[in-house]
């Protein structure tokens, strides 16, 4: 069955990653995955939400939006229907813990980083971008803080990137672009950290239930594509990673 | 490591299914995990959402909320803060998708059912919960419409039903309850057929990231848990399930 | 003029006060009449509103809402509208102020008790029934303070219940089921205290005007059915009542 | 005990109804009770709700809402806190079900008349004073439609007036005044037919529950009051009244 | 080119602003301009935004909303749609800008002046008489807090007062009536000082571009307009201007 | 006077706008102004708004918002405070009618077209950007219509462009960026046609009023400026622009 764009099934799309895009954010990133470009901007703020308050640990969330003209028809803004959009609700929360289980909250302390994912053009896999380009921003965001010697090193425990995997004409293919998300029978979103240890994990059967022996074939699809876009990331951080 | 209520960590809670629990409802049930008790009420209706019209498929969505005080300190309405809760969007969306996996949308036609799952009282696991039971309600419903004569057959291919597994002192355990839910290093919502395939498959692993070992582990825990589910579920359809 | 369920024009339907319905709630009612069944749950917060901060005083409030399928036709949520509904707002003003007509605030202290009505199943009256069930629950929150020695004793200075009563056929009746009032000429809900003094009356005449005599008959008919009612509650709270 | 304006007991404050105080509606009218004044503009739609459509029915609903310094502090707007007020929600819908309690709602059709009852200064009694003159302003969008042609004669079957009456230092007083409402122990707001029949009475006792034979005076004096207004009313539309 | 009222292309329309018009306000204005009725309360409260806490300096603001029968036909009010009406927040903080030029915010210190500006009648030209009757509102609230002793004097450096002036007929016209603004080519709202300077422009072009030359006619007569509705303005203050 | 980027006080920041930014909208456009950087995504649907049903007349609009991290400080979205920022709703409507000033409305026939401009990163200017970029959107979303056989050619009558100018320690200069801005006495956003007449004017002289002359040397240097921004505007669209 071939793709699309005539990868091969356990391909990844051309992964860019551009760090400093904007100039007023902590930490800024704008990640393209094929057509999928994302711009994930990463804010410290010194309060912590009231739950955490005088407990001495910090705090990663994050929000997600789709500008309108994102996609191929244009979507109303969640303000003209003042409604949060479900799946943008769905999203942000996965991001938000995504990015929490590498964090060491208690060597943040009582700080918020608030991490963007703004996506200016969709083509599949937006929340897996969201995630591998979050991380990036949310390093950098780090980074700054102990630039300005706040924090004695990066309060990270380790690297989280995520990737779509689906069963797609039967298949089980990486990173899925739209045009094979709509019609892929079972897709999941795999988030991994660098170690190739599971961080979250979200398969969904709509069209037809799917097997174990499936879940175990597209599972380690996810791992080379997480594996691979953890390198990227790295890549993209430069020489500060070894510092 | 002893559970709270001494359990095994591969035993589930007891469960009780009432049917027809309200008189309004098309299929009504009252579902009890333990001290969860979640109210499905099932409603048809005859119009589908406006990507369907005319489409001669049928949808099943679902909406989910807790009443203020099923937890232990009260939460505000949605209404009061204007916004519908995040955790709810997040649920709502899960349990729809759970529910469609089973439907077979051409036969029940254009027409929606709405299965609305109600919080009672919480004590963990209330996603599942509302999910194993809407699964009875949504099959009422469809019964409704099969006595009245407006359909040949239940339009369900299958069973679907959930629970909750999680690492928990280190050990994989079946069917959380709160307190081990809120202190587990990881933990899985595993939806899954009668059959014994999967449906959706959310894990976390926001303390920490799970291994390729541990969740094969939680995966086994969670059809031994789901199976039971379905055994349930059909004890409380009753006679009419082999009709 | 027969009724539905042949009930003399004098006579309350089937009444019946579970109490310690949910486990969380200080204090927490389900409470039937006929097939009208609301759960009550009061809650004890150490807080007051703004306007009351320093005063000394304590504050009860009301939220009142229905389950989306409480009804024969399904209700959408206030969160799908972004809108309380207006019924709702009158309804919930209305428990509050009954309850509170009863309530020594000073004894109660700078506390708040927010008594939630949440109708599960609607068959006329459900106001009247919160109010019922809310004053049992009311009870129940104030009784816990009391047993954690929060308070010398329970801070209400007598009982409140309520009737609805009205005009159909021509002819006034007790107690309206859902099929009789919404077809009466006029109605009243009447809102009395143990000792037959009026709490709250809202009579309207929607239909038609009606006459002072009219009016005299129906508060006969509501202190009977209020008498009725505080008996009912009395015999919920148990030996309790007593002490 | 003396009033704040040395008025008796059972006096009236001045009234006085300016017809056609703005120039677009179709029914226009400025009332003064004392320093009360509500600016209430009917206006007529082609339309009805769409739970009348094509019923033959006509309905009359009103708006109420207090401009933000029509109080001696500053409220601030609904749309400010995106909520409409719980004592407007209730109010409006009392003026609503007072003014269609004389209609003939076959005469009037499939029309729709709002009546916008918007509070220029508040010192009391403004829902009675809302429905006073929101009455004058249906009956002149009416005469609006009689005189187009649209309809034979004034869809009204009688008057309807209100007027407040409450208890204040023991003594039943007529027509209260802020200063005095807000001491009252119990207060009803009594809405009569030119008759002197009741088409809604809402008595609230908050600080103290009242008796049977408090009622009865209060009752009398509001009967009094009504008969006032509705002379003024008549007064107000001049001769048109009797064509 | 004759106008609708047969006023000169540089005419105004009879202009009245009565002081005192409500109770409660600091300073409350009734301003007609033509038909155009504007009720201006200005209200001071003792706490500023917080971006001003603790800077010493006061702010002014303003809030513009017409009631729902001000125009010729019903616009649903704010709080029905939830949303605050575009053009009511572009004219608000057009309100809020003009009267702020002449603030000396340091002299009022940590106050807030909210001037509600609330259409009763709108016949064109609303903005403008907000900013013109709400500048004599600001000045009568100014006195209040002089009167009680919390200011040594007006804190205002200049008066300021609009109007609009178009191009309608090919011709340059003051003072818009809704008629003519509705059919103008291009039109303006001339904000100006007391001595003849601009505080606010606002041109629009938008059924053809306008030349440098229309802008200047346009100019002209909005300094003869603005001219005029400051003497009104010292005349509706009275002898206290001078003070 | 310096400033900050040692302009001269008539010179403009470097432009670029990149055209074809995204891949799903009709028109897409990237404009840089100096640090300023707007997507303008221009959508066309095939309805109109309802008050031009059956006109046979089209319409253009535009939305306006900011990224939270497009400023200094991070700004939350208008969804989590359920309210469109003032600003945005001011400057949305501004940018819809200098876009419609040029618009041949008979000619584009009953279609709407969307002009979505977000803003990435904000330093000043940011709503004459949306106006400059949004045109060659606008222009390009026609010409996809032109080259779909849909419409004969380009319906807009001409070009339009906004700078802002001001005046900053008592010097006129063109285009302010945020840290100028910020500090200016008085400063207005001039919309032209390329034939150099007035589509929209705003001025504001919140810190103090400004003069007659002051007004004419800020025309001066915006003529200037939106001659330059027209020159970049063709040669942005290039070739096709002759056609």
């Amino acid at each position: 069955m071939a793709r699309a764009d005539l990868r091969r099934s356990d391909e990844m799309r051309r992964i860019q990653i551009i760090t400093g895009y904007t100039m007023h954010a902590e930490g800024s990133v704008l990640i393209e995955v094929g057509n999928t470009r994302v711009l994930c901007n990463a804010t410290v703020e010194d309060a912590v939400p009231s739950f955490l308050a005088g407990s001495g640990l910090g705090w990663v969330t994050a929000e997600y939006s789709m500008l309108p003209r994102a996609t191929n028809t244009r979507s109303p803004r969640d303000i003209s229907r003042l409604k949060l959009n479900g799946r943008s609700a769905e999203i942000q929360r996965l991001i938000g813990r995504s990015l929490r289980s590498v964090l060491d909250r208690r060597m943040l302390g009582e700080r918020q980083i608030i991490v963007d994912c703004d996506v200016l053009q969709a083509d599949g896999g937006t929340r897996c971008a969201s995630i591998t380009g979050g991380y990036v921003a949310l390093w950098l965001a780090c980074r700054t803080l102990v630039d300005r010697g706040l924090l004695p090193r990066i309060p990270l425990r380790g690297q989280v990137a995520a990737v779509s995997v689906g069963i797609f004409g039967g298949e089980p293919m990486l990173d899925l672009c739209y045009q094979e998300d709509s019609r892929a029978d079972a897709d999941c979103n795999v988030v991994m950290t660098g170690t190739g240890d599971f961080v979250e994990l979200q398969c969904t059967g709509e069209e037809r239930p799917f097997t174990k022996e499936e879940l175990a074939r597209l599972l380690a699809l996810g791992r080379k594509g997480t594996a691979k876009l953890c390198r990227e990331q790295r890549k993209a951080i430069g020489d500060a990673w070894n510092l």
